[in-house]
């Protein structure tokens, strides 16, 4: 698959986009070849006209008839044909798959350009087929069809009676697909639709005399028609002259992007001084962004990356997903935001039955806008329960337990219940209001599962290492780790005990447990041993009233202390499945959702938990209510986006042979069954065997690579930087040819993670893995 | 304005919006009024039909097709007439307002309600003429004009060629609106697009035989149609019924939204205990909610609500934005959410400029998701700066000096920045870091503007006030308060000096003064004196770092301290100017916005700063830089919304005859040329002659009301609760009708505040006025 089929500054592509059929789409497509041959006599330019799909073929030609009134220099061609005058998806019995429609139509596009060569440049024209919706062969309508391109789409409005809703019609279809639309060219007829358009559409609206009626004797019809294409040329070439002026401001404003940015931007979590390329994302699809760099010869290059930190863990159901576009959009349209205190609406509502539907464990649902504002919820809700039940003082210093290495938001009190790390340490207000237990996590080395026990646990001078026969055995965790390790879960419980013994002997007020079950995400992408966390959740729940020492006749609801999960990572299939404490056996009393839980389309987060924490709050006296509440609480587009994307993941989840069920299968075939990631297994274990690697883990859509880092700087560590790079900059060689993608991925101190969407396909990850191996063999020489 | 012509269970509205003109809209329309009449039989019910607007009259109606082939009972009319058999837009010179149309549509629904008394309840179809956008005569596309009722929305397809496409679109943009779509119906041609149709839509799709060929002879004729159309009640009664059942589940869900609501949500700063009435909202448009309640009768009942808390705060530029929506969907089809850091894309980086175009004092924006999460930015990026400049030990406990009564949002950090309030106090982890001065404010009473000068300030055990002539005078603020007060400067920068004397004396480390410009949003509508703040902010910067002892070689780029503005409340013109520095006539060195910012859509906020407090976080080192960044950090979304609102602000600005001209008129005919607001001077003078009210204050769309409160307990206070139960629940007569109006208003402590979008009308405001004053004053008696 080499390289660009996007536009560039020389190659300027347009796709032609109509109202309806029969609207004069040829008309304008001919029309618009001339007037770019014009222009391109000037610019010394080729013209290229295409046309994928030709039903009602041959007595219908849309190509020949460009050809007719066009001159011999221009090259066209027509790509599927079909004898029948109807919409292709009824016109054939055998329609070819999307993706080989769309592999031919990008490969005639790049041909052409490889054959345009003696010019400077060249001016392209897509003419679809029918209206925007209409389909072509697999019944996907033309609009999300030709998405993926995103071409600047000229819309051909209709000037007949209803032609105005038509044509606005469209142009808000197109537009909520996030195409641009330089322009609407329509025939002046007598409604003057194009007046009201102009008005109402903030585009360039162009009317035109309609054509001559049609002769029969085609001398005379060839005449009467070339006659006014020349007539039209007077027209169009102004049109034409307007569309390459934007062409190239776009091009003007693609090159300056990286330096306006660097100039405004202050992007977070990110060392200024040290940025190397900003990356400008043009626009994105499913799981690629299209972004433009310069090469060295300093003209910008389209490149597709495949988004492989899903955009910061956001990512779900696809960039540019229409679906989502319209369920927001609709939202939007219904409500705007409103007001959300004592009152309610429909996707606030929705939502939260959704989610109680599956979290069968909770009863309430707090709504906020990110992952740290949830996780600040939670403490809120937690220390509250805690302290009232316990009796202790309004100001006693309340503290958390957690676990070393964890990351629960970017906001003061998110960052207060870490423990001390290059995250926090930095910032002046922060202060570690808790104890933080080591944890002993999952990896695989040479093909080897195994359970990595630190020190601290052992209560040893040496940690050790626990091999297991594979990952599925280390994620069949029970009550007493009876099934998986009953010795190892017997030494963490010790372990367990003693530190709240230590914390006891201390005095000090534990409020709540915090965990990110299963995968501590921003602290190093650690699999921490699920075995670990069951038993902590449980002794926490049995024993650690008695072992802190605290005592209350309450015991209603939950037990010892609020079990907080902040699976504002790895909740909603992140990990291979809905919930992440679904491989713990166990429910906190107390969670939190962000990231995915809206598709990756928009801030909404939840922080749910159940009723005797919430009755807590109950009292005649408003100040003792939950203190909390951002202006923007459970807006309807972000509950109403974040409801469908939970409906599309359950479709996704019950399908047995689409979806996920294919990578699912891969990871059977291993006799990993409780267990699956979008990462082939034969990847994984090739990875754990390289020189390079240290360890490997995966789970769900998540792969983590431990670096081999002598200094062992973790996240002020620079070993992945090089591989990070390498994977966004390098060319690389597929079956001869040059791959067109690259990896975005993001660095982590020693650990390389990459990430796919909830979408992504065996065949792209696939691409992903095959880069990633050549990047870090390449690196390991 | 008497009450419901929205639907209820008894009354069933449906209007019927076409893809395209001639694809059968009457004929639907016709054949669903039989089979409503069918089911009106069985139901005991009347068939009402309208058609608003009908052109290429009387050769052309509509409504007499209707009648033609219905039973006598059913009731019809046509509203506006006009013989060409154009679009409306075109076909009058004089065309009607909109609002007019809408009121006579509004009528004959309530006319007919009032006529249909003698039956159990109704079928109402409203037939619009051509496709959805095809406009009314003033040239408003019909999917906007008819938006206020929002009734369910039959579509009409398209069953030719082309008809896929169009269905589709016309679906979309009814989407976009926040239509809902039960029902699609369409003609059965050789085409068969119903069936791609199904697949693509989310809604029942109904095809139907297409009617039969037209005959010259009327008998004949109307024989032939009567026939079809008995052919037609096999299909179209179905779907009548599926229609009806529709819409009792609809009701039935309405009826259960308040309870279920209270069962599964945890309402942000709300004591559950205590809650009355929960709000349910149906959907919303531009100033108002459309609410159900149950009446005495327990029946559910419709009713509009001003939302006159601008939905906490956040309402800018309308519920249910066909601009904005369509803005966010066309940022959500282009990218959905892409990676910030290191990287650009076209909504953000326009948003940036757009923003750094105002704030020219700075030159750097950071992205994040709601105010507090902001100003824990701007804490992280202040305080770093000044213990970086002044040398301070990393870990030296800084803290902010602020104004008493101020609040920057319920993140912990956004907290501790605040001094101990009911919000805070009752939160584990607030600890106050920081030195609060006490402020003087503005108020309006008995007529008089006035300074209240707390005993604090003057350093005596008493306060005072002291009198203006006019508000703008109090706002006509410069250096040293020459113009305005040079007496009362000097007593303010005498109490600022001890105070900051007071602090070294203490040996304080004040890392930077935040300020909520002008007013004090949460911590009770406080209009602080804009000169105390002026002269804090010019005392800070002249004199704080000597006062307190700090000193540094490095004055580049801000003095003392840096100015921290919290703008999130207060900016983007919610006081009629963009940024409520403007009033004391200094900037920040750091600023936030959020709220109004994306128009009141969605969550998005800014932090935005100058290059020496950005400079200071460069570093080779990674850790050195701004350690805050969420996930969703400058989605596209709320980036092109929060641009595109910022547009239209400025064109509301610049308007010297439109949008806010007649408000600031009003207002500089009271001599209060700097100074306006959306509420009217003579209502503000009449409300603070009140003896139920001890202060009046107003800016831009922000009208607060100090009540008289013995108790004097603040945010503890219920005085305004029962005034604000009266202002949502009663109902209000004016000019012999009831009004349908209620206001949602939220109560602060003793002070009642409303709040208008920017986009409020003098009447709708005026509205409001009259309402207020009712409960103001009937709470008095």
């Amino acid at each position: 698959m080499p390289a660009p089929f996007h536009p560039t500054r020389a190659f300027q592509a347009y796709q032609l986009f109509a109202a309806n059929t029969n609207v004069g789409k040829t008309v304008f497509a001919t029309g618009l070849c001339r007037a770019a041959a014009l222009l391109g006599k000037e610019k010394n330019r080729n013209v290229f006209y295409l046309k994928p799909v030709q039903t009602g073929y041959p007595a219908d030609s849309d190509e020949r008839h460009v050809k007719t009134y066009n001159s011999s220099t221009i090259r066209t061609q027509t790509l599927y044909t079909y004898p029948d005058p109807v919409s292709p998806h009824i016109a054939t019995n055998s329609p070819p798959e999307d993706a080989e429609v769309m592999q031919r139509t990008k490969q005639w596009m790049l041909d052409s350009l490889k054959g345009a060569q003696d010019k400077s440049g060249s001016f392209f024209f897509l003419e679809t087929a029918g209206g925007i919706h209409s389909p072509v062969m697999s019944g996907t309508p033309q609009a999300d069809f030709y998405r993926p391109l995103r071409l600047p789409s000229i819309l051909v409005g209709d000037g007949n009676l209803g032609g105005i809703s038509t044509t606005m019609t469209s142009y808000e279809s197109l537009m909520l697909r996030g195409y641009d639309i330089p322009a609407v060219l329509l025939f002046d007829k007598e409604y003057r639709n194009h007046e009201l358009l102009q008005r109402r559409l903030k585009v360039d609206v162009t009317a035109v005399p309609p054509p001559p009626a049609y002769i029969e004797d085609p001398v005379h019809e060839q005449a009467s028609m070339k006659k006014y294409y020349e007539q039209l040329d007077e027209y169009l070439y102004p049109v034409m002259k307007r569309l390459d002026q934007k062409h190239e401001q776009r091009f003007d404003r693609l090159e300056q992007m990286a330096d306006k940015s660097r100039e405004v931007f202050w992007w977070p979590f990110t060392q200024h001084e040290t940025v190397k390329d900003v990356t400008v994302i043009d626009s994105a699809y499913n799981d690629y962004f299209l972004t433009y760099a310069k090469n060295e010869n300093k003209e910008l290059e389209p490149k597709e990356m495949f988004d492989s930190c899903a955009s910061w863990w956001t990512q779900g159901l696809g960039h540019g997903n229409p679906d989502l576009a319209l369920t927001a959009a609709h939202a939007a349209g219904r409500y705007g935001h409103v007001m959300f205190p004592e009152a309610t609406n429909e996707p606030a509502l929705a939502l939260a039955e959704k989610v109680l539907e599956k979290d069968t464990w909770a009863s309430r649902v707090f709504v906020s806008d990110n992952g740290s504002t949830a996780m600040e919820v939670a403490l809120k809700m937690a220390m509250s329960a805690t302290g009232r039940r316990y009796g202790w003082a309004h100001k006693a210093p309340i503290e958390i337990l957690g676990i070393d290495g964890s990351y629960h938001g970017d906001t003061i009190g998110a960052m207060d219940a870490c423990s001390a790390n290059v995250y926090n340490e930095q910032v002046q207000w922060y202060q570690p209001r808790g104890h933080w237990l080591t944890p002993p996590s999952v990896h695989i080395t040479k093909g080897q599962a195994h359970v990595r026990v630190p020190a601290q646990v052992l209560q040893q001078s040496h940690g050790t290492t626990v091999n297991y026969d594979s990952v599925a055995t280390i994620y069949s965790v029970d009550k007493q780790g009876e099934n998986r390790d009953p010795e190892l879960a017997s030494i963490y419980k010790d372990y367990i005990r003693s530190q709240l013994k230590m914390l006891r002997d201390q005095k000090r007020h534990i409020g709540a447990v915090l965990m990110e079950p299963v995968l501590m995400g921003a602290g190093g992408m650690i699999f921490v041993d699920p075995l670990f966390q069951r038993v902590l959740v449980d002794t926490i729940r049995q024993e650690s009233a008695d072992l802190l020492g605290y005592s209350s006749a309450d015991k209603a609801g939950w037990q010892g202390l609020p079990v907080v999960f902040d699976e504002v990572f790895a909740g909603w299939y992140r990990l291979g499945r809905q919930s992440a404490s679904d491989f713990l056996g166990v429910k906190p009393d107390i969670a939190a959702y962000a990231k995915t839980l809206t598709g990756g389309l928009l801030p909404l987060a939840l922080t749910v938990t159940k009723e005797p924490i919430f009755d807590i709050f109950l009292s005649k006296n408003k100040p003792d209510c939950l203190l909390h509440g951002h202006s923007y609480t459970a807006h309807p587009m972000g509950c109403a986006v974040a409801k469908r994307s939970i409906e599309l993941l359950d479709e996704f989840a019950a399908s047995e042979t689409e979806h996920w069920a294919p990578f699912r299968k891969e990871w059977q075939q291993q006799q990993e069954e409780s267990v699956w990631s979008m990462w082939s297994p034969d990847v994984v274990r090739q990875l754990s065997f390289s020189d390079r690697v240290e360890s490997v883990m995966t789970l769900g859509s998540v792969l983590a690579v431990e670096l081999k880092d002598e200094a062992n700087k973790g996240y002020g560590s620079t070993a992945s930087q090089s591989i990070v790079q390498s994977m966004r900059r390098n060319v690389f060689t597929e079956n001869g040819s040059e791959a067109t993608i690259n990896l975005f991925a993001r660095p982590l101190g020693n650990i390389i993670y990459l990430m796919t969407s909830q979408i992504s396909t065996p065949e792209r990850v696939r691409q992903c893995e095959r880069i990633l191996l050549q990047c870090i063999q390449s690196s390991s020489n």
